[in-house]
């Protein structure tokens, strides 16, 4: 296998507002891997591609055909990212070497259920990693979560074995938190083994707080920058305590959430019982709840196994001033920092994420951690497309 | 790549009646390719498997967890068909070395059309690879389609890859006739390279005969065994000659087709026009309608190009002694066999075309026929994930 590669990372989010793309350079796999970030985009869905992507994902009954447009329509945006990255960092596609492609989620749920007479969980990402492949000339790998819930896992999260690779430390106890439209945690115990490695999904990241903003703004604005909104709010105690009373955040980790759990029937919930509340009251009402979810999270299952000297943050949320701030006073022993701090950019980190999670498939490792998802063992993630680079990548001579 | 290998196809066709697995030893790759078929089974899918797959084929409208949940479903149900095969053959599920898995289609469309403000043609197959790696630990490529249609073609028939590899031959020009839900040709010249290699969907095969059976015998039939219900009955000619007025017919190739043109719709219609009409007058005709339109397209696509010295038949079609009566009528000059005469039972063909391609797939040759699909080039088909087997299969032996 070539040694450094380049590498495309795409994730596009449960947010549904785009596609991030990074472009990074990996050196090495596994324990020995060693990054640089390039480049990083974030392209915006068109409207009306994100219209249909919510009716789908919000699990509107659709003729099957949709989805299979979308499948094709997200690869074709995809390979536009991919060619928007390439061209602002000054790099040919033909000079990539893989790209590892997330897809957008339209289901997920990890906790089986009856379904023609079987029992059964399962996970959709679409993004089609074939056209991907055809279009870019680059070996992809796409749909990471469905092994992972093949080998019994929830299929998510999948960030921590990343988190394991950039942010370990012999001495410091870390906990990285991601919000993106969810949110979750990965705990790595100073010095620890992966398979000491805890993650899991705290409940809601932006989601709750964009899909108020966007309401209240006539779509026009799809989230709260800075957090200013929040901060020129007050929270409505009574309703925050009736949200945190929510049984998902309770429950034992492993555990995964999404759309289905902090979709629009929770926000709905939320505008019933704050009819007559200020719109910037429900904002900052929904940011403490992730303040403040994500703070009993660390202290119901973090704290009681390690100590935590530093929380780092990534994703939109770290650039929402408000919430970071209120992490900080639910959370007032731990140092707060954002991954930026570390040389990560809070944006790019999922993105970089699979980026390495498809250099470690690629390398036949493991990409799952068994602490975060549930899974009855470690297994080499996501199903590849060869392109044409393939035999170059792998230095393959013969024909 | 270990050589030679043991690989199992898997195919469930447009008629939704269940998987066909193929226990096939593959020696060599191309046009080296040599194949010895062990064992072959078809296994039904239950009632309400196949009610689902109906209800989503056929574009009724679901939540996207639907699809999901059949993807996981299917390959639940393709594990449980290579575990039959394996068992029944006297063979471990640890002794095969690769899967080739076509999945089921659940939409195909291979004229683009308006979509979210663009031209797309998409192609969509469930029962996921990673489930089907997972379950049995082989290495398993799946969803061939959408790399060809990635490259301008459309995505269909690939078949006529495997025909070439088969039954290609110096010295007799060879039609090669699949009759399956829908029924498609395969024209090899005598002496002639891939390049010169056309195929492509004549139309119905069964779709029509079987839905008609279903529909008159309550379900309790699902198609019509030997013929004996078309050959005890007459064809109404009226009928019939509207049906071949289908502007399908006339189109040129390369062309594929499937439960968008003869699916329910199509039936409908035809029980319209021939509402007092006894059952096996229609069966007849349905049966007329595949011979004679096969017939047309040789004649009109074929025969203008090259002479034809024997069409070989495979699929469920090539069972049905009435179907194979009235294609000898219409084509009295050609000698009419079936791929069972060759070596090749008719009803594995298919699913050894699978194994077949899939051992190309990691052999990185290029599976489809430009001829064929109308790609712009030849690539390599599928996605593969990794089983517990690849570093055996490809004799990687460092870590």
């Amino acid at each position: 296998m070539k040694n450094p590669c380049l590498v495309i990372g795409l994730m596009s989010g449960t947010s549904l507002d785009g596609v991030d793309a990074a472009l990074v350079d990996i050196a090495g796999s596994g324990t020995d891997t060693r990054i640089s970030l390039r480049h990083f985009v974030s392209v915006p869905f068109a409207k009306d591609v994100q219209g249909e992507l919510l009716r789908v994902a919000s699990q509107t009954p659709v003729p099957a055909g949709v989805i299979s447009h979308l499948n094709f329509l997200l690869a074709a945006l995809y390979t536009e990212a991919v060619q928007r990255v390439c061209e602002e960092a000054g790099v040919a596609s033909s000079e990539v070497d893989l790209i590892g492609s997330h897809g957008q989620t339209i289901f997920h749920q990890s906790e089986p259920a009856p379904f023609c007479g079987r029992m059964l969980a399962s996970t959709f990402q679409i993004g089609e990693g074939s056209l991907l492949a055809e279009n870019t000339g680059v070996t992809t790998v796409s749909d990471f979560r469905p092994r992972d819930m093949a080998a019994g896992g929830k299929g998510a999260p999948l960030i921590p074995y990343v988190d394991y690779l950039l942010f370990r430390d012999a001495q410091l106890s870390r906990l990285l938190l991601n919000v993106g439209g969810i949110a979750n945690i990965t705990s790595l115990p100073a010095g620890s083994a992966l398979e000491q490695v805890k993650a899991f999904d705290t409940g809601p990241g932006n989601m709750v707080i964009d899909a108020l903003v966007r309401r209240f703004t006539n779509e026009e604005q799809g989230y709260d920058t800075n957090g200013s909104l929040g901060a020129s709010g007050q929270a409505i105690v009574p309703l925050l305590e009736k949200l945190l009373a929510n049984p998902f955040f309770e429950a034992h980790p492993p555990k995964t959430a999404g759309r289905e759990q902090f979709g629009q029937a929770f926000v709905r919930q939320m505008l019933e019982h704050g009819q007559t509340a200020r719109f910037e009251d429900l904002v900052c009402t929904a940011t403490e709840l992730t303040a403040r979810s994500v703070a009993a999270a660390v202290t119901r299952f973090v704290l009681p196994e390690t100590t935590v000297h530093q929380m780092i943050v990534s994703g939109g949320g770290a650039r929402n001033a408000f919430l970071m701030q209120r992490l900080q006073l639910a959370l007032p022993k731990t140092e707060i920092l954002t991954s930026e701090d570390l040389g990560i950019p809070t944006a790019a980190k999922e993105a970089i994420g699979f980026a390495i999670l498809a250099n470690e498939t690629l390398h036949l490792h493991a990409g799952n951690v068994p602490g975060a998802t549930g899974a009855r063992r470690p297994v080499v993630l996501g199903k590849v497309a060869y392109g044409d680079n393939y035999r170059r990548l792998r230095g393959i001579t013969q024909p």
